[in-house]
């Protein structure tokens, strides 16, 4: 970021409102002027602490920058969030939906509404904004997304609609696992073994029931056979993405791939589908959210 | 406990020497005179603390029992333990088993050997007694033998000899789920729905690599329509009892099992094996593990 970038004045300012982090950016059109970020995240925050943390996050760029909207996605939107931007139901254009946040004096706020699936079950909240800055990116995109994260998601999009998505715990049971389990004293997450990662994905994908009794077999070959704690690692990764491919195999078999998120975890989730014949297209996580909160803001006017 | 059972002379001590705790009984042939527990469990301990802590519980009782015998099974027995009783390899007799712990001088302590399984790597401590205590009260048995808990057990028992086994971690994994994931917010555990369980183990089983996408469901059946957390966390255990079936299903389908646990989790497993045609027979975990301690006593003159 440069002085000139900070003098410039932006048009709006882009907002990613998680459960542990605030990200912000402020934007000119698609540029970035600058960017910055906190640990006010939604999970910390009652509905009446929104709007100050926001106007003082802001008032750390040091500029008068009153007036200017913010467009926000993410649990920001949910009903524990500042103002709640109600789940939109499939089938839907990722797009189209915004609300306003009612009785913010400084500036105008507007938030993405999450997205949600009736039968069977599911819902999204942020994932929808990288979902609209793919197709800000490729209009005609029709396939598979696949975002991975803590909850995993794999979402059939096609003619501009998400038709319909699955949500697997695939993050958040590695976490829980590998740092609470009795496999955390087996696992060494500072490293790579793929080719580990690659039979474990290939086994639990073949036979996913089978793969449930794997997961403590880390455990025993680590006691019995010195199992190496880095290859250990990895086929716990292995183990659990193959499950999920297994639960996913009818919204990925025969498509396109499009995977949003950060480089290490996609790069995974491309060698899993590409040995499975499916071809990927990486979408890495910041300019792709930032593509979809630009699309979002060029609608406030259609915004009510 | 009545002071005439205090006064009376043990001839043996048991002990469940575990990760959590320690329970002792004092014991005359197999007949239980009194009982403590504390918890000063393996976890906790380094090994120069485990005589000292034994020989402390013992004086809690306040008489002079110096020389009486202990049998001990557990986790005391683990390389992190007070003396390592090694694995023994399948196929074996469950009660053939024990070392004696090296230079204690107060009294023999003797702790039972765990089991192993090279292929696939599996192993159990703890439970191989439980297992021979059955045999003391069943010696003819020939089925199944599955142990809930959190490393649930699976093992096939014939002639008297373990002939394979599978662990699998549902206990664990229940518990992280639903303490320490996003489902938390969902489940109520201080209740059950056994129809939620019923429905939610069958689907697991009739269909293990979709039951995957069934636990973030539970999160957003709570959002979308209400799930009752008690039905939400009857059917995460179903889910994860189904799969274990599933992944279990060559151990368990056609055979007689007997269930060694506590009441509440011994009757959901005994559910979801009777859905399959599966009769069970229960065995107390208590009496179980004293019954298999007991038989050790009785080979002590054989130990090394």
């Amino acid at each position: 970021m440069s002085a000139a970038d900070i003098s410039a004045t932006p048009e709006w300012i882009a907002a990613d409102w998680g459960t542990t982090h605030l990200r912000l950016w402020a934007m000119r059109g698609q540029n970035v002027l600058s960017k910055r970020s906190c640990d006010q995240g939604m999970g910390r925050l009652s509905p009446a602490q929104f709007g100050p943390v926001l106007e003082a996050e802001i008032a750390q760029w040091g500029a008068d920058w009153a007036g200017i909207p913010v467009v926000a996605c993410g649990m920001v939107g949910s009903r524990q969030g500042w103002s709640e931007a109600p789940y939109h139901p499939t089938p839907t254009d990722p797009r189209a939906h915004l609300i306003r946040v009612p009785d913010h004096a400084p500036r105008p706020v507007y938030i993405a509404c999450g997205i949600r699936q009736d039968d069977p079950p599911d819902v999204m909240r942020g994932e929808e904004t990288q979902i609209a800055g793919l197709l800000a990116q490729t209009p005609d995109f029709d396939g598979v997304v696949c975002l991975p994260g803590t909850h995993t998601k794999w979402v059939r999009l096609r003619a501009g609609r998400i038709e319909r998505f699955q949500s697997c715990m695939t993050g958040e049971l590695f976490e829980l696992i590998s740092q609470q389990s009795v496999l955390r004293h087996t696992l060494d997450l500072q490293g790579s073994d793929l080719s580990a990662f690659d039979a474990a994905c290939a086994e639990a994908l073949g036979d996913p029931a089978r793969a449930y009794g794997g997961l403590f077999a880390l455990r025993a070959a680590a006691l019995l056979n010195g199992l190496d704690p880095i290859s250990a690692a990895s086929r716990l990764s292995g183990l659990l993405i193959g499950w999920e491919l297994a639960a996913t195999r009818d919204l990925w078999s025969g498509q396109t791939a499009a995977l949003i998120g950060t480089a290490k975890l996609a790069a995974l989730y491309a060698r899993a589908l590409g040995a499975n014949g499916v071809q990927t297209q990486d979408y890495p996580a910041e300019p792709t959210t930032l593509a979809g909160l630009h699309a979002a803001w060029k609608t406030i006017g259609a915004c009510p």
